[in-house]
Order: C-alpha cells, then sequence, then structure tokens
C-alpha cells in the first residue's frame, strides 16, 4: 500500500480538491429530522449524510474526537463507525484527537488510532508533541508500517496561540524549532489558516511534510490566507472546514463552492509560478 | 463543595497518604483468572479490585485513557465505568488523558471530562497547553463551578522531555514558562519525578498548585525525588504508581509500602524545616 502522503497527493489529483470536512458534529445544532434519535445515533446518521453527500468533493474528513466523547461511550462507538463509514466511501479519515503521551502510553495511542486491528484503523491523526520525540516515535513506528499519517501541531488557529508557540528560542520561535522537529521525523503536520506569515515561515522548514490547515471559514482564514500552506505546484496541503460544510443548507453545495475557490487561487498562483514551458504539475 | 484542592489536601490528611494509583491495565498482563473474559470486562472487574485493595490507602487513582480507548468503544465504557467506581470508594478520580484544543473543543472536552451531566464527571483531567490560554480557559472554567481540578502538563517524566520542555527562551526554559502560566492560571501541574532539579523549581514557581508526579517506581524515581514536588508541610502533590502497585502480587501491600515510604521521608523532612515550638503541620 501507498504511502499516506502519496494517498492524499493521488486522492488530490483525482478528485482536483483539497477539502477536508470537519465532522464536529453538535447535537443540539443537528436538522430537527434528527431530534428524535439518541445523540449518539443522531450523530452518526447525521454523519453518514455528510460523508454521502461530500465523498466526490473532499480528499479527507477531519472527525473531532471531543464531540464525540462528549456522549459516552455510544458517541464513542459513532465516532469509530464514522471512520469506517468514511473510509468504506473512499475518503481518507484524519481523527483529530491530539493524543501525546509518554512512549508506552503513545503506543497504546498509536494501536488504538492507527494499527489495521485497533479501535479506528484511521488513515492519520493529529498529535501533540510537547513531550518530545519518544511520544511521537511509536506513532511513527506504527504510521510508517501500515501507511498511516501523524499530523504533529506545529501552530495552531486559535486566537492565543502565540503565548507559547511565538515564544523565541535562540531567536527562534517554538512553532519553528516544533517544525523543523516535524521535518526531522518527516511526518505532516497542523498549521492554522489563521497566521499566514508564520505560514509560509512552516512551509519553508517542512518541504516534504503535507500540511493540515485548520480556520478555513468560521474561524477566519480565506483562500488566500491557506494558499501559503501548499507547494506552488498545488500540492501538499488539505484545508478543513467543518461549520461552513456540515451546517450549510445544502453540505454538497458548499464542499463545491470550497473546492473550486480554492482550486481556482491555486491554479493561478500555479501558472505565475510556472515559467513558460515549465511543467507546473511536477513533484 | 470544597474546590478539588482542598478536597485532596483534606483527604491526604485523614489518609496520611499521597498515593495515587495508576489505573493502566494491560490486558495481556492481568492476572490469569481474567483471561476468560473480554477485555473491557476484565479491566473494568480488574480495577474494581484494585480499587477496593487500595482504597484506603491511597488518595486518588489515575486511569490512563490510552489503556481503555485500545479496546474500543466498551474499552472506553470501562473507562467511565472504573471512575464512577473509584469515585463511589471514596478515591479522587484524575483521568490521564492530555486533553487540549482550540476553545469551542476544549469545552467539549471540559463538558466530556469534568461537568457533573457529562461523560465521566470525573475529579480532575490532565490537560496539554501547548495551544495557550484559550485551549485551557474552558477547562478551568468548568473546574472553578464544580470544584474539579485541572492538571496541566509542565514537565514530563519521559526521556525526550527536554527536547522542546528545557529549551530556553530568553534565558528561561519553556517548562518554567509553562509553570508560570500554571500558576497565573491558578491550577494543577504535572512535573515528572525523574528531573527533581526541574521539579524544584517548578514547585518554587507554583506555590498554590497541587502537583501530581509521574515515574515513581518504574520509571526510576524514588521518594526522595519525588520529596521536592511536596511543600516542607508535606502538602501540595500527589505520587503516582501504575505498574509497581497493580501489577503487584499483593497490590494492597504494595500500596502501602509506598504510603509509608514516603510518609517517612516527608515527616523526616518536615521536622528538619520546623523550628522548635513551630507548627509543622500548618494550613
Amino acid at each position: 500500500m501507498a504511502g499516506f502522503r502519496a494517498r492524499l497527493e493521488e486522492a488530490r489529483r483525482h478528485k482536483r480538491s483539497a477539502v477536508c470536512v470537519g465532522l464536529d458534529p453538535r447535537f443540539d445544532q443537528l436538522p430537527h429530522r434528527f431530534d428524535s434519535l439518541p445523540p449518539a445515533h443522531a450523530i452518526l446518521a447525521f454523519n453518514r449524510e455528510i460523508v454521502d453527500a461530500t465523498a466526490d468533493l473532499a480528499v479527507a474528513v477531519k472527525p473531532q474526537a471531543a464531540f464525540y466523547e462528549l456522549y459516552g461511550a455510544d458517541g464513542y462507538g459513532a465516532l469509530i463507525e464514522t471512520v469506517r463509514y468514511a473510509r468504506s466511501k473512499g475518503l481518507l479519515v484524519i481523527v483529530d484527537a491530539k493524543r501525546g503521551d509518554i512512549g508506552s502510553t503513545a503506543e497504546a495511542y498509536a494501536q488504538a488510532f492507527l494499527h489495521p486491528d485497533g479501535t479506528f484503523d484511521a488513515d492519520a491523526l493529529t498529535v501533540n508533541a510537547y513531550l518530545g520525540s519518544d511520544g511521537v516515535q511509536p506513532f511513527l513506528d506504527v504510521a510508517a508500517k501500515y501507511a498511516k499519517g501523524v499530523f504533529v501541531l506545529v501552530k495552531t488557529s486559535n486566537p492565543s496561540s502565540g503565548e507559547l508557540q511565538d515564544l523565541e528560542i535562540a531567536g527562534e520561535p517554538v512553532y519553528e524549532r516544533m517544525a523543523r522537529l516535524v521535518d526531522a521525523w518527516d511526518c505532516e503536520a497542523v498549521v492554522g489558516g489563521t497566521y499566514p506569515a508564520q505560514a509560509r515561515r512552516a512551509r519553508e522548514l517542512m518541504p516534504r511534510a503535507t500540511i493540515l490547515v485548520p480556520g478555513y471559514g468560521a474561524q477566519g482564514a480565506t483562500a488566500s490566507d491557506v494558499a501559503v500552506s501548499f507547494r506552488p505546484d498545488g500540492s501538499g496541503a488539505v484545508v478543513n472546514n467543518a461549520r461552513g460544510i456540515i451546517f450549510a443548507a445544502d453540505p454538497a453545495k458548499a464542499a463545491q463552492e470550497m473546492r473550486d475557490a480554492m482550486e481556482e487561487f491555486l491554479s493561478h498562483r500555479r501558472s505565475e509560478a510556472t515559467p513558460p514551458g515549465g511543467i507546473g504539475e511536477a513533484r
């Protein structure tokens, strides 16, 4: 099986889309037709509709674990079933659980989220690397063996992300140090779309990484903001949008519009980056 | 209801113990009498035995979420039931899940883990603050309202914890900056027992915090190493031990020996710190 990065790029080219749909359902915000179901059932049924509506338009989905853990063991079961269903429809699944712990515990998380015989068998997982490389290595080991992806938090999209991440260590911000670690680990990264200057720098420091960009839409990032996380040829990133798609009146239309807006922007940028006679699609 | 910190200190004085039992069951390491049960049932049955054996000797238990997530929705259910059972036996429960995310997602995690109507209704939760204060605030809000505790990772016990945590920001290591944030948030902290020099400094920087000390026993920290995380009067910390208690031939005996070793060390230190006629037990 091809590595995660290759699988993602292949899907990206095939579908001409860099859209990742954030499956962050809130029971009290679901359409009223789900009111009669228990929360965990409602969420799963809702997610299946979203997956069906967007499977051809998005390359990936990113369920956010918190919104499932909120509903107990049944909610956790709905997350497991959501991962399974989205994968069965040809979508790559990045579970956004931001796990991270010391070695033996990280091994258990890696097994649970990424191993084919584990709880989820997801395609990729977001990981918090505050604990350093021995807390990341178990995820990298399982990922390498089973063509899975590990997205390490580098620069997050929230207002106070700079409190720690922008502080300077010997003239270099913490997030840049983290980006260098990610490059050394040769894994993927999360870089928020709400800080374009930092995102541009992170792209330079991690030339090989696939970057997961949260913050599009509701959090305020535009196609122009997130474009800096792509390589000049339009590869190397996926952009997440949760509320802007799943709670849209027509999720398929919202996903298509986002895809088209992104592709137009990226193709424009690609044509600017390609010298006459050059090969824009190279990688 | 008294705040979490006060509840913990009261239990600590009442039981004369600073022992926290790490409920990190691994199905394949359980006693053979559990072999015939499905993993999640076996883990819960095992945990109940450990809780019954140690409820009078320990102040808290700390289940590590990874070892439950490994067993799917049933494993997650076993974690929920473990929290409930340990609380019913008068133990404080610190769920070690190291959650942390942007504001709206952190709200969902806070609700799931700490809210009385949430999935767990635990007494406290470990939190990773790489995302900054808006990722921590939702936990603090729920904790303040319902007398729960929030343990932020400051300095972890693993070998590579220094890769990020010991780097210097304007002459001050990252973990010290995190300790200052913890003091500003007035919450609790995780400081590994395997780095006594950093633990001593962290204790100075967070005079109000209760410190959760992992790393005792299997990871190599001794009573002397972890003593620096206590205040001179013996308050202000709990020390976790997982494998050394739960996989001991006699868990009650192991918990009692650890309690006694800790108390002897702390009372010796207390008597040294108390001037003749002074009040060592103050606060």
